[in-house]
């Protein structure tokens, strides 16, 4: 079953998002009186283009870029982060995340691969949220809105930022806007993979394809269809049923936590303000 | 200076408290599917009320704390874990950050004493995230009013957890609250404190008492004061100022990170649901 009918729906106007997405970032670091930004790059599509995309909001002096390699990372991985830090000649350094993680996974031999990959995603959020002190600048997130809805992530991990610049592009917009903007060839061509393993991608990871998947989550969600509804456009039942399943439950990861109330004014219910309140 | 004629207004029904927090507490776990929590304790006050009403709520079998010192951290802080994890007779379990966090701090020799609480406070959560999955339950917030409006946490630290049951309660409430419960007395009576140097206490490094600060929170908050009418009330007009900037500016902690928007519909934006809606 491949269905590509709703593939043109996907496209965007790359110029627009572009400058949305630019001016979005702009906005929400100089409004906070700061100038600068943090991002930590693994080498795949959806940091390489966030960089990109920051570097043209703040230039290039105010961006510094991370790498933070676990011992078994590939060694491609690095090499894609280096020609984007090249090509936008931001400033970078590397910082293993080994040392903090191994002694974690000789206390609790048995840990599976999953919550390794989870602590290793934390650990660099640990050193990319230290390093955006040290460098006085925000840590600028690289989640997209497949992976946001699918809860594809690690909670305080890869997902912890100070914003989303790219959380509003499906998987395939991401590809499509990267190409537009010049992000290197290599990064945009090879398979997506969170290298959390040898060989693994997420799409043999998750059990579909990104195109599969971006064109069922907008008939979901931007289309409001109803999951029969999808079938009936030919999407098979399971598929539909085990994605919208994995969304609702994955809601946890895009909300704050709850408070029970007991004042006349609580976090989260009735003391509601934007984000930027103090800006 | 100082102000008590608002701590009345502060006192709480502690049955009544008690009764919502553990039927919040049950209700959440339950919902979702899960029995069990786990919890970090670090020998104050928030963790060991948050503990004996999590096992109130869920069963002592059902609860396991962690007590994740540093190499520095206090000898009675560990006492005073011991003494609710006795009480209490749940599991616990010790786990040091020591071998995790040394690492970050000799690459960066540099590093502020504050910067190296905040990766302390981020290497306990995943700590306690990984072991939320290894005992099959929810990671339970400590976080109190007084801490979560002054921003006084680390995100992605101490504040990271699955809900937050004691987030409507001032500092004086919970001192309140676990008086009512009997939370053991050494717990109770030592000064707060976040314990990332020696002889550090929370009152100290803000520059106020928890009861002064409790009481223009709750003007300003739960009364809906104006800073002016706070001065007009006796309060220091530096003091109010200073409170309420820190309010505003730590507003991020309490929110999710933006999203630019692009599609139809956006998370944050116009796609929106209850945290447990898929419960």
């Amino acid at each position: 079953m491949t269905i590509t009918q709703f593939l043109p729906q996907l496209e965007i106007n790359t110029d627009l998002a572009r400058r949305i997405i630019v001016d979005f970032i702009r906005d929400s670091v100089q409004r906070i009186g700061l100038q600068k930004a943090v991002i930590g790059l693994s080498g795949g599509i959806d940091s390489a283009l966030s960089a990109y995309l920051t570097t043209e909001a703040l230039g290039a002096d105010n961006v510094k870029c991370f790498r933070m390699p676990y011992r078994t990372s590939a060694q491609n991985s690095l090499t894609d982060a280096d020609a984007v830090i090249e090509s936008l000649a931001v400033q970078a350094d590397t910082v293993e995340i080994t040392g903090m993680v191994d002694p974690l996974f000789e206390r609790f031999p048995d840990m599976s691969p999953v919550r390794k990959g989870n602590v290793m995603a934390r650990a660099r959020m640990i050193i990319l949220y230290d390093q955006s002190v040290a460098f006085e600048g925000l840590v600028i997130g690289t989640s997209n809105k497949t992976e946001m809805l699918l809860g594809y992530s690690t909670l305080f991990g890869d997902s912890a930022a100070a914003m989303q610049p790219i959380g509003d592009l499906y998987k395939r917009q991401v590809r499509q806007l990267a190409e537009a903007i010049g992000v290197p060839g290599s990064v945009i061509q090879k398979p997506p993979s969170a290298d959390l393993w040898e060989g693994q991608t997420d799409e043999n990871e998750l059990g579909y394809t990104y195109d599969m998947v971006d064109q069922l989550l907008y008939l979901l969600v931007d289309e409001r269809y109803r999951p029969e509804e999808c079938v009936e456009e030919g999407f098979n039942a399971d598929f539909v049923n085990r994605v919208w399943r994995r969304v609702r439950a994955n809601h946890y990861k895009r909300t704050m936590p709850n408070i029970p109330k007991m004042s006349r004014r609580t976090i989260g219910h009735d003391f509601l303000y934007l984000r930027d309140w103090a800006g």
